[in-house]
């Protein structure tokens, strides 16, 4: 399964003294645009071919606060996909102790840069196929 | 209703030339906070008195791309309130057309400088009571 | 004298309790914009026209700590333009007292979008004549 | 010599298509930290001694614009240290081809939690003796 590891940033804490909440969104960008480059859909060959991938929903629920001095593994799993949407759900997890500091969920469209909905099977009929892969290896 | 205005900064933007989702986020908190500084529950005097409150879920649904130039309208409302947790949901408008850019919401609790905890009604009962208040005007 | 108002944001913290020293730097983007927008060169206008305006350099001395409830007054200079490439200084002070937070400076130059260097006075002649009035105002 | 390498981010990017400015000076912020933790100067490991190290002056020559996809080596060199007071440079290299995206220098000093200058002599002799140590294999 695939993960991404993150070691925390002195600029991601707050005045609590913990990471900002609104990283994990970004944490969760990171790891699936990783994620998708590694199984052959890199983020940056989409948008030349004039496709973007904008978000449609996120959502985060945060169960441990995390520190400075922390690596965290985030574990992205394409839970849907339907072939003009696709959902990735997420696990961030204390890379040493496997404590879960957060889950969460976003999903996605494609679209042109006109901004019209793009059905991928057609547009990019590559990248559906791994979508498709990806999809039946986590049922 | 209080309503807090935000003019979009340059540095929000990502290369899909649109504000980047996890700056939302941000904005919910900027409302959220202006918002309850308003009706005299400002967060720097609570942390001052030793509580804390972090965010335990955040949800965005993204309905209209914001850009660089625009100029919008967060509205926070707080929805729930039961002395322990709080709900605040929110609009994300364009000022000056009025449409809907996204909506959202976050949850929160009170917690003392050492992780625990805290019933807000023991230890601010004013600020409790102001967020009595709130909820109720809501209904 | 043009200056803009910032109110220092929660996210902009760190865990020292004072605002990320990289933050500095947004504001300066923030007062630079509104600046030029104010005196008849918005930012967007000008992008839309297919003309950039990178940063060349950036320098920040940090004075006094700035702190989340403070709002602070940002005044930005055009001090030197001279075609092809200006320069904008800047201070920033606490908005209620007047003390002086940091200063610094940015120097910027005109590209088309596919990177080469653009003379103002050919490309864009008002707004060449505009930043020449705007020099001459600050002598 | 030390480098550490950075991954570009999604979110780093603006509508220019190119990483933000400010990014760069949290990039050297990352670098020294990794770098002082590498030498033994773990940043949180002073925070909990009680010691501080904001940030006086910053200052960045950006040379050639970073883009989404790249990854860069950023080398941060510690190349003065006074024991109250120091500073680094920096060289931002495209991993891949070496071309320079950017210099930059950062001066830094210590502070206790209630804003007085520390002598790292005498509060943290090992972590003075480091430092000394670092300076000289540069000089």
């Amino acid at each position: 399964m695939f993960s991404y590891d993150w070691t925390v940033q002195y600029y991601e804490t707050d005045q609590m003294a913990i990471v900002h909440h609104s990283n994990y969104i970004r944490w969760f960008e990171s790891a699936r645009t990783a994620y998708l480059s590694e199984m052959g859909i890199p983020y940056d060959k989409m948008e030349a071919a004039g496709i973007i991938s904008p978000v449609l929903t996120v959502n985060c629920q945060y169960r441990q606060m995390t520190r400075y001095g922390e690596t965290v593994t985030i574990t992205p799993v394409l839970s849907s996909y339907n072939g003009v949407k696709y959902v990735v759900t997420y696990e961030i997890r204390n890379k040493e102790t496997g404590v879960l500091n957060a889950t969460g969920e976003t999903s996605h469209c494609f679209l042109s840069k006109d901004g019209k909905i793009v059905s991928l099977k057609k547009a990019l009929p590559e990248t559906h196929a791994v979508l498709q892969g990806l999809v039946k290896k986590e049922e």
